[in-house]
């Protein structure tokens, strides 16, 4: 085996294994359900995350490769409309089979192909995709956590993915306070070709960017800071919304406190992934919309650091260390006085739409979907959350939801003129 | 124990074995999902009809009876406002937990405390909801079978219920023909206290009706004469439909043809519990709405009969011996010329909406929210199906569904002046 | 002229008279608007009413006929699939043109070929037509001022349709009180051809009917009695709503009272053709559903009578004099010792849903379409109402509506076993 | 009066007649439709703009002005939560009251009240909403333009708004080029208070921006070149689109083509302002979106410039003279080698999200609602149309709408790197 597969093959194995890692606490009943559109059941991960590996790697490049079964290509088509029609995303929840135990002979059967594949000699046309398939299990793994906590997290008898107690380490959040930073000409973005180092399309090309004098926060945002706006009436205040929240936050049925978050009879509860507990004042808020933090800071007399103020804030810290799926906690922890806290925790909600950098180049073929398509609409969010793989993220990484989106461990950086 | 108890037992151990033999073929992952909102996970129905002993049953009259899980009173609570606020209906495929196991465990539980209470004396207080509990589980029985096959026949996989032939034993349907009946007073309904077998309240007081002279047909559409209506364009002509059928009819979604009928390359298939196969011509058409009964009826140039010409038809039976559950084929066999088979196969639609008989007093208490309430825009069907416990039929039975739902083994039969 | 059609053109100017009487007082904009899909605009009506004349008379029966507009045949078409594809009827209410003038000259043209055509000698085949068409515009004269009084009173000006005082004559209603009816057979609908006064095909034929003893008010029931319900939480009560209903009043924007109630500071004040005015607790309620009028029933301990029930109560009053349009009224009024005022007022909801009696024939051709399609999911209403043309009712009248529908003049009369 | 106060008075005269003048050949029933939520009857904006000057002007700086009707203050709020609740907007063509007479006099009184304000010393807090109500009806102008041509053109009987024959002066577009734009530091924006004239709180503050080399079109795409991606299946190829567009475009009735092209038996026919005519090829093409616009462009291997590279190119140029509302075409003319022709014709979408300026202050007040609360989910377009009144525009003015929208004159300008 070529030296560079030897490597690709060590991380294959590791990534492959993660996805079960994380699905090992589930009943075989928690993979199947969808309990909204933008939630896939486990199963469907596990399964799709194959099917990448299956789409562009197996069938174009391994000589006599088998599907284990026809009907998957079209089962497990996320959105690539280059490769076919896909199943209808709404409804991967209505899908008893193939069963959680197919699934994982799919799973099986595929790695058996990969491994196959590895044992040739690979161009770069085939080992690219590889290393993409990869980074795109990773995204899959946190997705896997984040929509659990919604199917578990939704259920009148909100179960614990994990039974343990979560309390995190780092009891104190350090006091609010704002780093200067000034203005100039900053490169931001990738630049194709300069590293070994995989980095998404949307990354690219690094380009020079003119910025004011900014003030960035320390760090994000607490609960106990957001608990005073909810107080103080603010999802009652039009003057702090957009107008398009403002339809999502008026209604009976509307936003009235972050995702998790639930009155009891003796105060607010927050549920985890290690089940519910009083909130925490000094952990980091999360599961709020763009729209919410758009609110918030509207409410606190600051603002969102763009995304470019963001990277170049971040770009001066040597290292990404931070509180991420390999820290266990599963949760976001308080953020104390080591460090800014760029990474890990929450994804950060900038004030930047996800658009193309100048001169973006989407990933070649059926593979240009990847990104390229989902530019319209969304926010870009930063730095990684505590269910991210840490070696999944850096400071040009760019992740982007809806404004409205709550569901994954996003939370509020300030910033300042 | 009480020698009427001691036969309750029998039935009570018979009846709940039967909902476990139901679901024995399926792997969990099929008791969880809903693939729409009238077929509820199997999951459900096990512990909904296990809730219903519970509320009714062993809560009010178990001395020291204590549940299994509080919250189980509103997660299978299907509609009994006089319990209290249900979880909604719409969402019962999202919820992961409690899981199978648990869920038989529940039973589990229900049925301990049922045994300990059919070891008292028992007034007719008594005695009259566990009797109902078990007329309730089998009709869940039924909608568990058609629930189901929803569930995997809607699946892109088409995966069989039961992975068996079922070729029905009877090949050819006898040639349609009418029974004449002559015009005239009759007895319909069931006269409440002349006996001791249970009769559901909405099947009361017995009445009398005046018909006119009808005939009725001796059998059920088969496939194939519902095929030329097919062919003969019956679902493009609107002067065949009422108006709110036309609505459902005519556009891209619309009906097309009955729900499991699909158009291959060689041919029309049937998706039955036992698979797919070709179109049987000589097999009873199933799976039909009631507005597709009607539009055939009309098509063909005859009507389907009031439910009170049903009865007075099926009355003339001495039995009601048919194709039922118990036959194992579980879908409707060809009706020969043996017999009008007035019971099993496929309910048949009616022209009668659903109304309450003259003088109706439902179940008192908490349980008159069982049948009465549903009194509005549904339609009798009679006969009982392929599905149905032949022990639960009668010919004074009056099932209802609205005339858009398709998922049951509907049929039709034909009636004239 | 020959004699049948002189009388008959007397007829057709009257008729067609009375339909721009009743939009006089309208302003223009008034014309246009359609605040909910039922509620079709005026000039819809005057057009639709025309477009019945031009394509069911003049475009097959006067030779030489040129239409107005070829595009009025499909903008005008209401429900005939027969005639051709109909504008959305939803969409009504967004199109400003043809303009009222356009559809005056409309009527005009329609008028001046209607009046050609009567100078002709006709055959039944051709007098027929006419005769529906103009209890066909009677129909929509009704609905015209159901129309517009939803267009009026939903409108936070709440303008009067006339401005002027509308005090009702009788002010007391009567003790409630039954009538008694023996049980028996008796012939309910109309014979064709026994008579030559007009009558709707869904009225025939007729035929027996065995109906039980019952009891039936003499009186519809009251504002004040209706009050007493909605005090009592009549509408917090699961237990009284079917449960298609009960999705309706249960929901932060359901029924809480009748469509015009309004609950001001100084008590409950009800919406008029006339205006605004506080609640006349003697007048009937009017403007409930048909599932209220079943509701209150249950409340009160009665019932509502049948279709047959009513027909044979009302069939031994020799006339039908009763508060129809020609009263002036436009309101229902207070129903006094005088009657047992089965006319006029309000349309009472009756039990029974609206189906095709034993051997109904709906008209030829395409005037099919006219009531026979509608023959599901319907409830029948008896009685006509103070909206009504007098000349326009009958006993054996059957109008239709949904159980959910509100906003005609309807009202409840009680009845008992 | 004082001088200023007269330049003010003699533009309002002149603004408020223009309102008048645009709806002059309306009918009445034109006034009063809504053919879509977001276009408003043209009887809504004449009473929204006076609305203006009467909650911000009248209320609060006349001393003893009297509202016309107090209902008035809800009725024709459009989104100003700061002034109270609003009618909703989505039904406000279910209003027949008040008529546009009364409208009208609405008009009238208001202006009297602005007159005799104006008689007025008055301070700069007094005359900011004054001119800030003028280029506040100027654009309802534009609305109620667009709003009447969907009015119009949505009827099937596709009536002129004015029936005159509109060829364009300028039949040959010029052949497509591209002015090379050097990279570098740019000032784009207005800084407040460096001119007495008006611009939005938007546009403001002036700042630098760093821009790349780039390449920009000499003119808007036309209708030949648009039919060109039409005509090579554009709206086919999932490739060109955005993941959110593709929903809206693979759907039945999805966008197949440019709003008002309607495909007839003679080849493809445009909607316009002066009636339906055949598709005029070097006119430029509008009526699409900005997906469309993006779209197009990625088939035409270019892309949409970015609102800076837009304004720093358009800034080149001394004067803002094109085809506006003044020329009387009411419809984008050809545009030929004479100029670049950035302004007039049709708003062109950029591919910048409507974001607020760094360092961006919303008017104070309630009028920050005005701009501040739409920054999400929309587009910028720049250099007016040919319903913006000229001298409403400038190289600053940013107009936004979401990227679906279509019923605006809206055009596609390409650039390139």
């Amino acid at each position: 085996m070529p030296a560079i597969n030897e490597s690709l093959a060590v991380q294959f194995d590791a990534t492959r294994g993660r996805s079960l890692e994380i699905c090992a606490p589930l009943t075989t009943e928690d993979h199947v359900i969808q309990p909204f559109e933008d939630a896939s059941p486990p199963k469907w991960h596990l399964a799709h995350t194959s099917w990448f590996f299956e789409t562009f790697l197996l069938k174009p490049y391994l000589p006599d490769y088998r599907p284990l079964n026809e009907a998957f290509e079209y089962l497990f088509n996320s959105y690539y409309n280059g490769v076919g029609e896909q199943f209808p995303r709404a409804r991967r929840g209505t899908l008893s089979r193939p069963s959680v135990e197919e699934v994982h002979d799919y799973r099986a059967h595929v790695d058996v192909g990969m491994r196959e594949l590895l044992q040739r000699e690979l161009d770069d046309q085939v080992l690219f995709p590889i290393t993409l398939g990869l980074h795109h299990e990773q995204q899959h793994q946190e997705l896997m956590l984040t929509d659990l906590k919604y199917n578990l997290g939704h259920n009148p008898l909100t179960p614990a993915y994990l039974d343990r107690d979560s309390k995190p380490e780092n009891e104190v959040a350090a006091p609010l306070g704002y780093r200067h930073v000034s203005g100039g000409i900053y490169d931001v973005g990738h630049e194709p070709g300069t590293t070994k180092d995989f980095v998404f399309d949307n990354e690219s090309p690094r380009h020079q960017v003119l910025v004011g004098d900014f003030e960035i926060a320390n760090r994000v945002v607490t609960n106990g800071e957001y608990l005073a706006f909810v107080e103080d009436g603010g999802y009652d205040d039009p003057s702090l919304w957009m107008s398009d929240a403002w339809s999502l936050v008026s209604t009976a049925e509307g936003f009235k406190a972050p995702l998790y978050w639930r009155k009891s009879d003796h105060g607010w509860v927050e549920y985890t992934l290690t089940g519910s507990r009083p909130l925490q004042l000094d952990s980091p808020v999360t599961h709020v919309s763009g729209y919410e933090a758009d609110a918030y800071a509207r409410w606190f007399g600051a603002r969102l650091p763009t995304e470019q103020e963001w990277e170049i804030a971040a770009a001066s810290h040597s290292n990404t260390a931070g509180n991420f799926y390999e820290s266990g906690l599963l949760h976001p922890a308080s953020q104390g006085e080591d460090s800014e806290h760029f990474f890990g925790d929450v994804w950060e909600w900038t004030s930047s739409s996800y658009n193309p950098y100048p001169g973006f180049n989407p990933f070649t073929g059926q593979l240009g979907e990847y990104n390229g398509k989902f530019m319209a609409n969304q926010l870009v969010l930063r730095g990684g959350s505590c269910v991210t793989a840490s070696s999944h993220i850096r400071h040009t990484y760019r992740n982007f939801f809806y404004p409205k989106d709550r569901w994954q461990f996003t939370g509020i950086r300030l910033a300042k003129n």
